[in-house]
């Protein structure tokens, strides 16, 4: 079968680095649905605002469309991968894990429907990167997609691991004196306390470097608590 | 992007007629999940035994893979659609719907994971055609995935629509005195309770047909009550 791209994400992760590994229903983290001008009719969103949560299927942008292209930079599908949930040393087969290298790169998230804007969707918690090619967009159906009580075989040891989050106090006064920089430090704590460290590093000497939403992040984390050191306009 | 068939579902469904319009939980039927020869590597499936539920992301089979071929079928995308459970003169977006005709006709369900047999998945609850094609398979992950909460929109109102079945207990006696024809008649059951009819249809004296695992059914559904008069080997 062949995809068309129906919308690109537009969001403040224009970094790999610091993408959630996996949709939260409690992320803050903005995106922006913009079709292409082939699917951008109105109707089609007719009765959308009636759910509160939707799926987005998308492409997984470090992994090329093309099955040749993905062979030639060594990007093809292999059957086991290291999760990085694990430590990035153990072995899982591909279909027990969310890995981007599967045999289609095709993700699927669960994100909340926030609003419509002229003719976009806001929707909050995508772990996708900024110009993510978008597939499909679905309704959420609670009777048939939700089951609380799943089992999440290897992932279910570490789904809660979160780290404490301190903003210099300084920064934190410069950048909440506008209000649009209030939301942007918001986002960017929820992503840093989501540890978006390399698994197998923790080095408490190490200076992170993160971009976000047109600012660079400098952080370390140390005895599990992340202290961000700097905020700079790109 | 260009997907590959990794898998085909195999199951009773021979008929389009009869299959549920959404997976389900509690729904008994089985479908094996064969893998075609390049993705058959069990070390692909290292893991997937911690998980309960699963992921299927299929292709619809009454739309054709070729965009060219489904427009000269009448069978392109449309920018609304009349969803059964509305009764079939209701338009909604596309987007606010499950419908197959959708720019990207993908389905998705999340079924349960019965077990491994011979290299191939055993799951329940899904809502397709046999020899549907299947482009992935993840690992359901509660804590991203499940939003009990969520908002079903327009479905809401027909979520718990089922319908009572009784079977004529001739036909039972006959059927159950092997042991598969057992869950046969359950798994038969359980697709005429989620009345399978169009939703535009309600005419007691009419009988239906459906071929389910090599059998054909004939009932009639009366005063909410669906009366199976006829179970015969085809």
């Amino acid at each position: 079968m062949e995809l068309k791209v129906i919308a690109y994400a537009q969001n403040g992760h224009t970094d790999k680095f610091g993408i959630p590994r996996q949709s939260r229903e409690e992320s803050p983290i903005m995106t922006r649905i913009v079709f292409e001008p082939e699917f951008r009719i109105p109707e089609a969103l007719r009765g959308i605002e009636g759910y509160s949560h939707l799926w987005l299927l998308w492409g997984f942008s470090e992994v090329p469309n093309n099955p040749e292209q993905r062979a030639k930079e060594g990007l093809s599908w292999s059957p086991t991968v290291r999760p990085p949930r694990l430590g990035g040393n153990k072995r899982m087969g591909v279909f027990a894990t969310r890995s981007p290298f599967r045999p289609n790169p095709i993700g699927l998230s669960s994100v909340k429907l926030v609003g419509i804007e002229d003719g976009d969707l806001i929707v909050s918690g995508a772990d996708v990167l900024d110009g993510t090619p978008i597939y499909d967009i679905k309704p959420y159906l609670s009777f048939s997609d939700s089951h609380p009580e799943a089992k999440n075989g290897f992932a279910e040891e570490t789904k809660n691991r979160t780290l404490e989050v301190e903003v210099l106090p300084a920064l934190d006064q410069h950048l909440t004196s506008t209000k649009p920089a209030q939301h942007l430090v918001s986002e960017i704590c929820y992503i840093l306390s989501q540890d978006p460290r390399p698994a197998y590093q923790d080095d408490p000497e190490r200076e992170y470097k993160m971009d976000y939403a047109g600012y660079r992040v400098t952080f370390v984390v140390a005895d599990g608590k992340v202290v961000v050191k700097k905020i700079e306009k790109i």
